[in-house]
């Protein structure tokens, strides 16, 4: 993208519910070279096995995030299964302002608080092929009792009440053809003509080189 | 696109100055097979060599085209060159309710006269590189002299001055990354929620299958 430098970066947040095969393609997404780059949350909870501090999150412990929820330092914040999450509103305004894409992988809730601050962002939503095919992959997951999954599709079907709102749906049936979906919402997007506007001026004047 | 049946066909416009490449641009997507059919305006101009009635135009008299005018059959209709030029409002709406997504090459009034009536529409707007490039391919044309050449340029930049309204531009600088990108245009469109909030029916009742 040669015209990235003109135009500021799009905030593209995906949401989905569980089982509908979010955190894959979003892997898969980052890996396909689209000039798209994951957006860090910050986070209490724990680091787990294999997580990076700065590059699967900001791991910072219960009294820095309230200050830096009373700062008004977060883009959106919410608590989740009692540990805290959040997206840096300085991280996102240097990448809008430079040009830099990002994803921003967050549910619902999150993804209301961001279409708030930033009407511009483009909101896409990741649905399961259908109800059966959702209750077969959150079953699918382990022996988890059927009080769990019963919670789980309750939750699911809360987010999946929220897609309405969204600028896109789309359906997880295959994940290459959901990635390619994506992809072609990230190019459609910037190629908007209110990104995209400075184009003209090159034509405003008579002939100028 | 086995969802096409659930939702309306959607409009495509396209819209280019001289110069930009529109017609082949148009050919390449047509070609490629992306679910797409081009609409055939009806037009009062003579036959040209190759050209067939119903496939590159309904060839009419200016008699009939302006019983249909006065009729109200068209979406858009103008005059260019002395000829009428004109878009079945009949076919627009039958393409639609059956699902059938149009491709619709016309000039930026017969665009505005589409989007006063289907604001659903997807306008599209096809730029050349620069305007060095955009003399280049006018001059390159044959042996038309300088006034005719000076015509065309002023006519392309009156053209242009139109764009701001589409809702996307694509610079076509080469044909194959132009195409690529009206493609994902089309995909991404065919994704927005407006058009495939049908998909949520299915996650509103409990668990029917």
């Amino acid at each position: 993208m040669n015209n990235l430098k003109h135009r500021e970066g799009i905030l593209f947040v995906v949401s989905a519910p569980s089982g509908a095969g979010k955190t894959s393609l979003c892997r898969e997404l980052i890996d396909s070279s689209v000039d798209l780059r994951q957006s860090i949350s910050f986070t209490t909870r724990e680091k787990r096995g294999g997580e990076r501090d700065g590059v699967d999150y900001y791991f910072i412990d219960t009294i820095t995030f309230q200050q830096k929820i009373a700062a008004g330092e977060f883009a959106e914040w919410a608590e989740v299964h009692g540990h805290l999450y959040g997206t840096s509103l300085q991280i996102l305004n240097a990448a809008t302002a430079q040009g830099t894409d990002l994803l921003l992988d967050i549910d619902c809730q999150g993804a209301a608080q961001i279409k708030s601050n930033y009407q511009q962002g483009v909101f896409i939503f990741i649905l399961p092929p259908d109800y059966a095919e959702l209750e077969k992959r959150l079953r699918g997951r382990g022996t988890d009792d059927e009080i769990v999954i019963q919670h789980r599709l309750e939750n699911s079907r809360q987010e999946i009440s929220q897609a309405f709102w969204y600028d896109y749906l789309v359906v997880n049936d295959d994940i290459k053809s959901a990635r390619d979906k994506i992809v072609a919402i990230l190019t459609a997007e910037r190629c908007r003509s209110h990104r995209t506007v400075y184009l003209l001026d090159k034509f405003t004047t008579k002939g100028e080189k």
